[in-house]
């Protein structure tokens, strides 16, 4: 395997994301990390507002709403107005993502070292390629079904909350990327 | 490291979970795990429902209502109702969730390609000690702040089905365990 042939290859591909684009929120964290010789990241999310309904089978989901920005009270009440049905639906705050491909297990490590600090689910998801999976515990789901409106108008603010605690991280981590590579 | 005698020095402590004791959904887990002359479990959940209010500081909580059972809507409803405040008060389902302390890397790698399609949101968290950390996606993250008592309702039998969804893939990574140990 060489490390900076595939990091060409992999870099030069076309976004295959839902989005098609890099989330402005983690653009200066992913730069920084295709800067350094001993890293590139595959995937990454900035963390997003969404409401999905969960099929029977796994990997059946429609998504029925998604932000990667703050949202407002209308946006998310127009949204779940217009279901058809609120069964299945949920209201999720997922936090940021990021996989990222080491050049070696060591650089590996010293990447996990500074992540889990402030991203707590981050682990080494394969020693073969060596690519590191970094995420933080903030979460919110709520299932839509009989939800309120007042409490709508409370996950919203949390929702929003934990958006810009994600954004926040995102920056802390970037700051200490910087110091290793 | 001596992994054998690590293992021994770490199965002869007493439980300093705040449960005190291995909840009986992973005991067979457990302990094909801590049969394996390549690996030991140092912490495990199968699983549970809890009522958890955030503090301002991390690691600043109060424990309001803990179960590793299924539960009965009285049982929560009545934990709510107990609560002076109901603001950064937190329902949850969490999913289960193992360490364990591996001989080798290859073996921590081995697990970690077994475990990784019952449970998405596993990875080796340090290669120095080859610990994996065994987690599935499965969540519920309520705000309890203005929740009806008709929500609660449908809440608490999703937390239940999750409940027995995560025992159920507790089983299967026990079947697979066995066949690799």
């Amino acid at each position: 395997m060489d490390f900076s042939n595939n990091k060409k290859t992999a870099l030069s591909k076309s976004d295959k994301s839902k989005k098609g684009s890099i989330d402005i929120h983690i653009l200066q964290l992913i730069d920084s990390i295709n800067a350094s010789d001993s890293y590139f990241s595959t995937s990454s999310c900035s963390g997003r507002i969404i409401l999905i309904r969960e099929g029977e089978r796994k990997n059946e989901a429609d998504w029925e709403f998604v932000s990667h920005e703050l949202v407002e009270y209308n946006d998310l009440h127009n949204a779940i107005a217009k279901l058809a049905d609120r069964k299945n639906v949920w209201l999720r705050f997922e936090p940021p993502i990021v996989h990222i491909s080491c050049k070696t297990l060591e650089d590996a490590q010293k990447l996990l070292d500074i992540s889990r600090p402030l991203f707590k689910v981050s682990g080494i998801i394969s020693t073969q390629k060596n690519i590191v999976e970094i995420r933080s515990t903030e979460r919110i789901d709520v299932p839509v079904e009989a939800m309120s409106e007042e409490h709508l108008k409370i996950i919203i603010d949390l929702a929003n909350s934990k958006l810009q605690k994600g954004w926040n991280k995102i920056n802390q981590l970037e700051k200490e990327i910087v110091k290793i590579i």
